[in-house]
């Protein structure tokens, strides 16, 4: 039998510039340690309320409904796809990046046809390509893309792939992971059907929640389905007999505390107002950028297409990736991300999301970085990033 | 558009008396608050694993994977029965209450024909009716078994049915969602291939993880899987190398905050010892039963295979269910539960779970009781069932 005691609690306090989760403000921490109530608890249910409410808004849809499903971004992704995919239907994946690879892997085990549209890694897909994999196709259920890669940073304009998959008679299902509270979604007005994202990238809540946004669109077909959706837990149809439900029909027991901060993440969102967050997160992703590009490195993605949430830039040749990684969490508290899938031990990822996405946190990075490098044998010009970013900054 | 502030969060204090969630010491609401760290923070790792090892020892096992599912206790019985079953598995369930029902709706989603053992509500099953059916299957690949039913109250002697499932060539699965950390699980001795449980039940934290055991025989069975989990996200494979690996894998984003509440709770149910808290638990149900029996209300399990954590009590003839439950919580800010299933307004379902078990707590429910019950067309002798709790508590 394992023995000993377990000693007390004490995480080390990080600066998180990694892919997330990101920084989480105090009032948000201190949300959880609020009273815990029944599922069914009246006051509780007006909390679901507020909640729903305030998504809609942060998604930016009138119409559809929302709720927060009780897992990671994951399992939002994995809601989505249990909920619209039945055995045999097919499902179009623009494949740009590794989770777009993940949409790809979880809609087979629905047991659906999986039909990637591969796109080189870094770069938005070209609608036309979208358009001949949707015409060879006899019917197409879905078309799914990823908004903000967070293996890339590439932003996925979604209008033009939204009508496409409308014009073929298919749902259109994104990925908000690493857009939604940092770049808009707009999810009416782009005429999504199915959004998931997740509470600890640019909400600023810590993860534990996806949320979740379907159109009456997405509903009727969710409700039309001839079979049973092959996950209980994330089935939606249960769900929002719950968070819907004139009378609430209990599913499964929602975890309390997640939800409370998650509603203090949210009013702390709408409090700075939607645009001023996109500002502070396109001001403060340039300012990085910038501070980059005078290094000498060599960013993954152009701005036309970046999202500033998160900055993929290459390791450059001959620097070890993990070692300075590590000695920059070690020495400097700070993490940032490595590369995912094909850009494994090649890339860093940089996240500037909710509350990480501060000035501060580009120059503390940034100077960082300048000490660090020449010890990894990469050469700066000392103080040079800070400055290129400080005049970034000071130019918007 | 939705509008209009959201007002701050402000939940009431309850004293949390229904089928869970259940009260939270302060100490593991504080947990809460500690930094976020990345999900491959070395010292995150560290956290997981002190996680992992004393959820070994709250389950009683040596050998066996802990780790905790990152959703409710309904997650953990998905991830059992999408792990261990595949389509055309036969699973034989035990079918004595609500979440009997829940397992074989589940199973049936992952492919599995599913042959129940229907059982009265509020008994335990005969082995030899359990035997019966597993005689009638060619080949069953999983007998499942609810420890503590908290649709009734029943607690099911486990020894018996893990012989019959190995004889049977079966695996062996057990519900421990409201018996883990209230009465012994013993997961080595009874020899359980994979049990999950919950967070909010006995073990003291919020709602939001749950903790599951699989044995090596549990663990050869998922990785000799033909298919694929139908589920990714709870796909045991990957997280195993996420919880467990030399080299840990990124699966989803974990949830810290629930694994920093779980974490701090299960170091206070050791610093409390398991023997301690099972005889708490015992007392205080003992004292409990003592006093509703006093009042003339009728327990709707006996006490020979009842389950202290969780007592099920009629309505009595005549008197309006939800509008006593109403009144007790608004106020006397006392939350019990009301029936499920077929015991839908029927039954009252007092949960005495973690840190909700105290002996104050039994006599204030008592006490309300006897206040109200009468206002409701049930006359009581004022005073006797706290006076019957208090001698059964005296006596032990």
């Amino acid at each position: 039998m394992p023995s000993g005691p377990v000693e007390e609690l004490n995480p080390p306090r990080r600066t998180l510039l990694g892919p997330g989760p990101s920084d989480v403000d105090p009032r948000v921490l201190r949300a959880m340690s609020a009273p815990i109530l029944g599922y069914l608890d009246p006051e509780f249910i007006k909390i679901m309320d507020g909640v729903a409410q305030m998504l809609r808004e942060v998604f930016g849809t009138e119409e559809s409904f929302t709720l927060p499903v009780s897992g990671t971004g994951s399992a939002g992704m994995e809601a989505a796809l249990a909920n619209l995919l039945e055995p045999g239907d097919v499902a179009v994946v623009v494949e740009n990046g590794f989770f777009g690879l993940r949409l790809e892997e979880i809609a087979s085990r629905q047991g659906a046809t999986v039909v990637p549209v591969p796109v080189e890694w870094g770069r938005p897909a070209d609608p036309e390509a979208v358009e001949a994999v949707l015409k060879q196709q006899q019917k197409v259920k879905l078309l799914a893309a990823v908004h903000a890669e967070t293996s890339t940073g590439v932003l996925q304009p979604l209008d033009g792939l939204s009508k496409l998959a409308h014009d073929h008679d298919a749902l259109f299902l994104v990925d908000a992971v690493t857009s939604l509270g940092g770049s808009p979604v707009d999810f009416d007005d782009v005429d999504i059907d199915f959004a998931y994202s997740a509470t600890q990238k640019c909400l600023g809540a810590p993860p534990g929640m996806s949320p979740v946004a379907v159109s009456p669109r997405g509903l009727d077909a969710i409700k039309g389905r001839t079979e049973k959706a092959r996950s209980w837990y994330l089935d939606l149809g249960l769900l929002l007999q719950y968070w819907a439900g004139g009378t609430r029909v209990y599913h499964h027991t929602a975890p309390m505390s997640m939800i409370y901060a998650l509603r203090e993440a949210l009013r702390l969102v709408l409090q700075e107002g939607l645009e001023n967050r996109f500002a502070r997160h396109r001001r403060n992703g340039r300012a990085l950028r910038a501070g980059l590009s005078a290094l000498g490195l060599e960013l993954l993605v152009p701005e036309e297409y970046c999202t500033y949430q998160l900055t993929s830039v290459h390791v450059p040749e001959g620097v070890d990736d993990a070692g300075l990684r590590r000695r920059l969490l070690t020495e400097y508290n700070i993490e940032i991300g490595g590369g995912l899938g094909q850009f494994a031990s090649k890339m860093w990822r940089i996240g500037l999301m909710g509350e990480s996405s501060t000035s501060s946190n580009v120059l503390i990075l940034l100077s960082s970085l300048e000490a660090l490098l020449p010890q990894f044998g990469y050469e700066v010009a000392t103080g040079a990033g800070v400055a290129a970013a400080s005049q970034s900054l000071a130019s918007e």
